[in-house]
């Protein structure tokens, strides 16, 4: 354990659509107190959506409310759980696309993105997020359609330029070098720099859950990995050359290697981690192996953010049928990650 | 069991490469009895590779051997396991690309195409072929460029020109719409004809491994199978006619599903089959759930013809440490495919 090890970080949490299932799950995961036991919860977001999702889970509520607007936030610091409720309503949110469930959501992650900025001595300050599912439609809804979703907001109030998600299927991780692009416009998205990035990111944030030398694994991009450039360049022509800066940068770094086989060889124990070029490559992997438990989290930022890896889940909202493993996997990542700060990256270094 | 079930049927099984895994891998599948109880077996290989596999591995030949050219190879029919030798020869074969090796493997698939295409009343007639792993190195050595693989040669000897890979994964069967394509040329190779080809063509499949009504599945291309538009038209533009045309055909098709997350369901029993657009969205989840026991079988061959899903192995090759399931999977496959004939496609029915 680093000596300056973060004892019990404080995570803030923001409650996504709360016509989703955001509420249920966040009452389900923080019922439980082996949770609560390692660190503060400091969730925005709406009370009565809370105490409805609490009352059809048939969950006595265990959280200290407090008024968004209220003088009093300082004062909840005593309290495990804590929700910052944003507005007083009665009747429950729709389960589905609406403009004022768009404006708190998005509110609720600005109001957690300040908890991370505050001062290092701020007793408000949190070590990390985690964010409930929004509807990217009901953002659009807002007025907020400059942001499609959480993780463009969270590189925008950061100013960071350099990010990537990670994805953690129980032993499996996988970082993604693309994410939401059409597959025909891959080809002009795959640089040397983002996949280098993707290496780096990834690999410091293996270091950052505690493994010392983390082996890396790099996919190509196409079948076989190019087979030696008879299916494409892209292998010699951008992910070679990343895989020789990551090493030469210190990293353990190989590949690239043929998709179809490379994720067995990583969840047999012979890789940390799987750089993949884009988004099912890497996700179906992820999702066989932990449809229920897999973590989403954003690299690169200088706050630890992790998101359960759903939507809003329109359909079963309200119903107490959703599942809150991913988002109890979310805490317990960030919990880990924000429990000791991130050390410099080998190559940095000086 | 369909009235006219074949009883007991024939394969022709090609070695492969002598000088890879195929002659271990054959001697270890074909030493078990539950496998030659249910099927006759005609190897075409070289004697001296077989017997140099199966001393390494502490067998004791069980095969009767004849000479290609002698006239007694229908005297052979009383034997269960028979091997038709290509070649005397005292010296191993070398653990690499070969031209002598090539000219072998590539004349033992033609002997087992010209099996398959005996009279249905010769008793030398094979009802499926298995493929052992050949080079294709080896066969450009041999001068046999013009054939990149076992598919380009069974489909150019059957004159077939719609077919299709389908990979079985224990309870997970996979259709490829297309095979060894660069990524950046998908664009170009999907068309409405080819994905209703592959949905068509594992359709009938299914039915022959006496599925009644096949639940399809069909992946999008893009990352959620393209959001409603947003992230690409494939889905729309080619994948939904298909679709389209297969239900209109009688078939129960649906999607397109997002590749992320149609697979864990079809494992979960809610289909049969998923037809994958390309090679690693097909094959990433078939090796990830069955990395040594995932067969290999080509559709729309007047044949049926399966192999295990790997290559020559070279590194490891004459060093007993091949593991055969996946060569016993495709035996096991293939008994199950040609123990009934093809039943008419519904849509072709009048």
């Amino acid at each position: 354990m680093p000596p300056d090890r973060i004892e019990r970080p404080t995570l803030a949490l923001s409650m996504g659509d709360p016509g989703g299932i955001g509420p249920e799950v966040l009452v389900k995961a923080l019922s439980n107190p082996e949770i609560s036991r390692k660190v503060r919860l400091r969730v925005h977001g709406v009370a009565s959506s809370m105490h409805q999702a609490a009352d059809r889970a048939g969950i006595e509520p265990f959280w200290w409310s407090v008024d968004r607007e209220s003088p009093l936030i300082s004062a909840t610091l005593s309290h495990d759980v804590v929700l910052v409720s944003a507005e007083k309503r009665d009747d429950p949110f729709p389960a589905r696309d609406n403009r004022r469930a768009g404006e708190l959501s998005f509110q609720f992650v600005e109001d957690a993105i300040r908890d991370a900025r505050r001062a290092e001595d701020d007793p408000l300050r949190a070590h990390a997020i985690v964010t409930a599912p929004i509807s990217k439609h009901a953002w659009a809804l807002a007025g907020k359609a400059k942001f499609p979703g959480h993780t463009e907001l969270l590189a925008s109030r950061f100013g960071v330029k350099r990010h990537a998600m990670m994805f953690v299927a129980d032993e499996l991780r996988v970082v993604l070098v693309t994410g939401h692009v059409p597959l025909a416009d891959l080809r002009n998205r795959i640089t040397i720099g983002r996949v280098f990035d993707a290496i780096d990111l990834g690999h410091s944030a293996c270091v950052r859950q505690g493994i010392g030398r983390p082996r890396v694994a790099v996919c190509g991009l196409n079948p076989h990995a190019g087979e030696a450039g008879l299916l494409g360049d892209e292998e010699t022509r951008l992910i070679e050359p990343a895989i020789q800066l990551a090493t030469d940068a210190g990293i353990d770094a190989r590949g690239p290697f043929p998709g179809d086989t490379i994720f067995s060889r990583a969840v047999r124990g012979e890789f940390d981690l799987v750089v993949a070029m884009y988004h099912d490559q890497g996700l179906i992997p992820v999702k066989l192996l932990a449809f229920d438990r897999a973590v989403n989290t954003t690299l690169g930022l200088p706050v630890v953010r992790t998101s359960p890896d759903h939507g809003t889940a329109f359909d079963i909202a309200g119903r107490n049928l959703a599942n809150p493993s991913s988002m109890r996997a979310a805490i317990i990542l960030a919990a880990q990650l924000a429990g000791s700060p991130a050390p410099a990256s080998p190559h940095s270094a000086t």
